[in-house]
């Protein structure tokens, strides 16, 4: 049985692979392309998986969003967390079933959306932001995709403390990581991981340094580039433009206390 | 409170980058690598996080595996895909808590353990394997991680039929997965996830052009490169060595049924 | 002792990375671009390696054109063969002082002219161009650039015939390399080069297979990437956009007609 | 009319991609490797790009060498400079027929074996290293494969002072290229180039910070990624051991004096 998309869901809307757009069907109105509109109307009561053809006679294809979706494409102001680094936290990590994660610095809420889909049913993130316009969006695109339950918001900037305790995971875009580094010990378990997203590899020296002194073990850094391929049954090739750096993937495991000599 | 490591346990013990083992605590004994043994006695008791000394006096660190040491590290045997791919496929088909999975192979059963831990804890993984002796080693390894109630496995090749329907995606790594695709959409529930990780282009190829055929749409092949930076303070850099290629991932979802014009 | 630009040379003139042009000084003329024009009343007198301002006090450099900016900015048109698939191609193949060189296609004489700066004095490129304007174009171009006595120009399609006899390399850029290859064994000297540049992987495969059925030996396939680095001295990161494709090269050698066993 | 391979000559002999070597002929002697060994009396009075058995029934193809394989067979010890890197160097300086340049430091001497063998018949480079140990090694190397003439060498340190004058590059391999900026403008002519190869990040920081502060433009930083492929007919795919990093390639252009406002 097909699931069938409803008045007031929020929905994948795939032109190709650049053009897709997460949309609330909103009964009686129109969503606006530069491929041409779409009346919702057309969208309800069809399944999940339709194609719809819009007012230039061009097909669209409707779906459920999913994690990358939710990262790319709620959200698209303060973006930086491309699904190829956000995959590599989630599986070096282990954000699951679950978790409990801090995060800072929430901007619109991309990559906690991400997070709290992987934790569900019974874990949380704590997202720290302290510039009030991009909690609100935050909050107000977390709510869309139905995860708000999931997310503990705070209002505040993380270097002023973290609250949390025995934390899983903590996981940082901001500017300057290592300075939170000091702060993150007392919030996460023992053997609790610590990953860093920062475009400028000075960033990634200084926030190694702070892990090294504040007796993290495992530290990796890692940068992930990814390449789209057209193909066809005969042709085929990389395409020829291509993002050639997004940010450097720095990752820790908080060492045991008992280990810290210092 | 810092959790303890108990006889029984699988345990992650960390040398460095390269050096790393998933092995079950067993009191008495010893867990004897190249860089010297370890006690597992030394071990137990220990919070998670702890650092021990082996017979040469060298450190070793002990943490809880996570999804990525999953794939590497239990089932050196067959292994072909790499934390980053298998980052993008969770976060582009949104395999999280509850969903429903097919896969094929099993191989020894990295991707499956994988695929386990995410769906936790109402999702279950459908795992086809022809090859008994590699069934037996996934059963093994998936049970020995406390994942196996989380995987149904089919000693069958999936090309004699899919049993399940509805599902939410298929996960293929396979010699051929073109000739699995007629078969996926009788399984698949409307707009789900088809992925194939294939090392060479040719198949890629083939599989593009039967989803092509067969109505599936957002069709999408990538690569991930991964390069590891040494860092330090002062200096830093990119690996010498780097793993050039592991292979192509190629995304779609099926259309729905009511699309389908063939 | 500084070199004076004069007029009618050929000139780079530099505003950035991206905006760079080789033009010709006409006295009492005026160069425009995007950031305003140039005097090249200005420029004439100057040493190279001057500095200009233009009208809109922005500042220009002015140096002397170098192989990579023949490439790219004499003939922007048509190029594809970028400054490090041409490096590649001139260090494996060795085309240097006094080589022996056929070309196809010429196209509007980008590539061509590089090989033609490198094979002085007393090496000579022959160039395969059928489409008559194109061959006009990288005429004009070529002697723009002072290069034209390297080049002698075919008119002609090479797959009617390799005029040349015991060639050190000789270099396509085609559509349809695999089809020239057979011709390639009267053209070249024993030992000598074939080389291809190909944006298709099917290109490539047939070009490989026709090199082996043909007798050639040390084949190889490479692509590069290369990625441009934002440098300042704290902060410091590869820049976002990158071409992520230009083309596949093959390489190899012509074995010894006393080899041939077919 | 086919050249043939006399005593004496130095010759490159091929078994793969990985295995090859750059040997001086010698009459009556065999040249051993782990795939056998080769009489060079097989070898005496064949062509160029002959296919000779060796001991163990395996095939060999003996060419001359090229730039490329000067770089890296020739002087194994200490070479950092890969083909990729070189070419891009030579095309974008267009070091080539004529050209003076400055070289540090020469290690072994495979850069400047290649650099030299495209300056014929009238340039020249002018080779600082000073370590004598590796003096005498590159010129030894030099001198076998006949481009001596081309080169002098520099036994002292390059910070010591630059004896030339008006070069038309300088390119730079050393620990601490920045440290030699300030003395390459009297070295180089106006519009002249600098080019260097770093390992490290912070290397080439220095190197910018310096260039900007002694009047260059033009400053660019590139990185190369070279990766082969494995072409067959039907199957094809990148190799999956790649060189992740070699080093960071920085250029620059020695402004006009008369632009120099220190």
């Amino acid at each position: 049985m097909e699931k069938i998309i409803q008045n007031g869901d929020s929905i994948l809307i795939v032109f190709d692979e650049k053009r897709r757009w997460i949309v609330q069907v909103k009964e009686g109105e129109k969503f606006h392309t530069n491929k041409g509109f779409i009346n919702f109307d057309d969208v309800i009561g069809k399944p999940y998986g339709c194609q719809i053809q819009g007012s230039k006679q061009l097909d669209f294809l409707i779906f459920a969003p999913t994690p990358a979706d939710l990262l790319f494409k709620t959200f698209r102001q303060t973006q930086i967390i491309y699904p190829k680094d956000a995959g590599m936290i989630i599986v070096l990590t282990g954000i699951g079933p679950g978790s409990q994660v801090v995060e800072a610095g929430a901007g619109s809420g991309g990559l906690t959306s991400m997070l709290a889909y992987f934790v569900r049913p019974d874990g949380k993130i704590y997202s720290y932001e302290m510039r009030e316009e991009f909690l609100k969006k935050a909050q107000k695109n977390i709510t869309r995709v139905g995860l708000d339950k999931f997310v503990e918001f705070r209002n505040k900037n993380i270097l002023d403390g973290i609250e949390e305790k025995n934390m899983d995971s903590i996981i940082l875009d901001l500017p300057n990581p290592w300075e939170v580094v000091p702060l993150t010990r007392s919030a996460l378990k023992s053997g609790g991981f610590f990953a860093s997203f920062s475009p400028q590899i000075s960033q990634v020296q200084n926030t190694v340094s702070a892990l090294r002194e504040y007796n993290f073990g495992d530290i990796r850094t890692y940068e992930l580039l990814m390449r789209s391929w057209e193909i066809t049954k005969m042709k085929s090739r990389p395409e020829t433009q291509m993002i050639g750096h997004t940010g450097f993937l720095t990752f820790a495991r908080k060492k045991s206390d008992i280990e810290t000599r210092e």
